[in-house]
């Protein structure tokens, strides 16, 4: 089978060409266009700063239809008042007259430095560049997914294919995110950018719908430094050419187990690429009270940096994990709960447990180190996934100037 | 004026001794005895996993009432069960019998790791021995001040005097706390430990109220890792010997200045002494809508790695500060707040304001970074202080094994 990617979905083009925005020689500017009007939905960052293409996003997108995304990275043109609308919209109107449609049906995407004006000569000439290099090779997509990039040092995409009755769906995605990780999404409104296309035929509400419940599940549930961006986008189109209609229960229950499997699978990458990642830890809170307390307790796990810096040590010091799992408004009673590192109990009804320590410390040295808590009190569950806490994450966030 | 620290008040003998407890060499046993029944008043962690002293400790304190405090490093007597707790009676048990008093009078103390039970040999015989070198000089306080410590680097003592009519009146304080802080203590229930004495004649109750107010505005506002630990403690001992009654209104107003300046300079010591830190970052968050809203935003800076590290790094990125701000619950409006950094305004009115990088940077090669935050929406106002985020805290955190 050959290797599916965003333009597998029947229906989509895109580029990728540098622009001269990032100080690297990649892809800068990126244009993902749909040859119909796709149903869409998009979810953004829930921060009270946002920044200019969220603003115009989010108002480009109320109606669940979009023909197209453009984008740039190596600046946010976030914090850049209304010069920044101006200039969001302006990327919108080269888009719409490459798709030949209205610059509302296009989403428009930042990435990068905050507090800068963007060049738009540079922009102007790579989006005009990117709409004569448009085409859905796997080449194209891969050009797309390198123009999203910024410190991340890993492409990162996923896809999946499932039937519906006798018709083969394709639902694809790419995201970038490495830094400035700590999304808290909301659907109509999420430095985490995630392209998704299918070509199943959906209705946007409940598109929108499901794009929620999977970003609630996936990006919502990663973090690499708790500090949900200006601009994080997830953004999905459907341009329904499968033919495939999701309208029964069956469909509907394929369509959201496929795009929460895409989400999960981007969102860990993120974790994986986290800035100086050597490994993933993956957390797993059971039996909490509520989802929203499991939430809470994976999360506060997930950015402890003293939990992070013991993980990359591969130093079993649980008494770290514990301690954090108790410090949030969640229910959590020590007394009735149970914690494994990678597989070995370490603690237990509020005692620690006797165990091989240096078993234990060589069986952290892996490229994912699963946490699993117990809180014994309930039957909700949550899972976080984040990175450990390294030298070079330092090096490329105080060593880096702006 | 001689210098002055926790024996100055009238009524305080303490000792510290090396029991063995920790690896390096350095007092571990700590015992701090009043004279006669000093007015106690303490503050205890919320983390809902609490070490066995600080359940035996809120007993102890709940009748305003101590005659001295008994404590150990290197171990947490944490996740410790049922034996921890009877552990920690012991403790108090044998200071009881140095001073001559119930074991309830005393209030138990311990930090380091979690999850091992005291060695209890090593214990008795500290406590018996700390019990034969009470004195009050300045050096039977300097090694009770070090055996509280772990991680510290330095030692951490504030002291003021005031009069009350023609009396004076000493508090002095001694605290630790460099890694797992970022205390949330609440009264009658606070690894940092702070320990005050004073010769105030004061009731427990006013005691009580004005320590409250005094963490709020110092140990609750200064964070290393923003993890509440399982022991943090801040307790005040009020001998009386100087006759000096806080009954009056104006002598209220100079004991609560007191006790927030020495509050203060403890909390900006350990920010100072934060694992790894190179410097203060101290955050001011002015013209909030509400106090807790300013502690959000304050909080929220000051935890956010990126922050951390663009300070490390001298890098006047303020595009972290500013998303840091609106990233909490906290009401913020980027088109109404102000950001300077260093007296330097680089943001203003949701726009970025032209300044002199080269320069701003050069102003963040000092010892305290100051960041002040104008909202421009409220009257309300709060201050933060935390350190930054270097490759020396990953050696501390990830290198050490358990």
């Amino acid at each position: 089978m050959a290797q599916l990617h965003i333009l597998s979905p029947r229906g989509f083009r895109s580029a990728g060409v540098y622009a001269g925005i990032k100080s690297k020689q990649t892809p800068d500017v990126g244009l993902l266009i749909c040859d119909v009007v796709a149903a869409a939905a998009a979810a953004f960052t829930t921060n009270k700063v946002f920044a200019a293409p969220v603003k115009i996003g989010r108002e480009h997108v109320k109606n669940g239809k979009l023909r197209g995304v453009v984008m740039n990275s190596g600046n946010a043109n976030a914090c850049t008042g209304r010069q920044g609308e101006i200039d969001a919209i302006r990327m919108c109107q080269l888009a719409g007259t490459v798709a030949g449609c209205s610059p509302s049906d296009i989403l428009p995407s930042s990435t990068g430095i905050i507090g800068h004006l963007l060049p738009m000569d540079k922009i102007e000439r790579g989006i005009i560049e990117a709409g004569q290099y448009l085409g859905s090779s796997l080449e194209h997509a891969q050009l797309f997914g390198d123009a999203i990039l910024t410190t991340d040092l890993k492409r990162k995409t996923a896809a999946v294919e499932f039937k519906v009755g006798k018709q083969t769906v394709t639902l694809a995605g790419v995201c970038k995110g490495s830094g400035m990780i700590g999304p808290r999404m909301a659907v109509p409104h999420a430095t985490m950018l995630a392209y998704l296309t299918t070509d199943a035929s959906i209705s946007p509400v409940l598109l929108r719908k499901l794009l929620g419940a999977a970003v609630e599940n996936s990006f919502n549930s990663v973090t690499v430094d708790d500090h949900a961006s200006t601009n994080d986008t997830a953004a999905i189109l459907a341009s329904g050419l499968s033919g495939a209609k999701i309208d029964s229960p069956k469909a509907v229950k394929a369509f959201a187990a496929a795009l929460n499997e895409v989400c999960q699978s981007l969102a860990y990458q993120i974790a994986a690429d986290g800035e100086g990642a050597t490994k993933v830890i993956a957390i797993s809170v059971e039996k909490a009270k509520s989802e929203a307390d499991a939430r809470l307790i994976a999360r506060a796990i997930a950015n402890s940096p003293l939990v992070k810096c013991a993980m990359h040590g591969n130093d079993p010091n649980w008494g770290r994990i514990v301690s954090a799992a108790g410090l949030t408004a969640a229910a959590f009673v020590p007394e009735k709960a149970a914690l494994t590192l990678q597989g070995t109990m370490v603690f237990a009804k509020g005692q620690p447990v006797v165990f091989d320590a240096a078993a234990v410390s060589k069986s952290l040295e892996v490229a994912e180190v699963k946490i699993v808590l117990n809180c014994g009190i309930g039957k909700a569950a949550a899972k976080c996934w984040t990175c450990d806490l390294s030298r070079e994450y330092i090096t490329i966030n105080a060593d880096y100037h702006t």
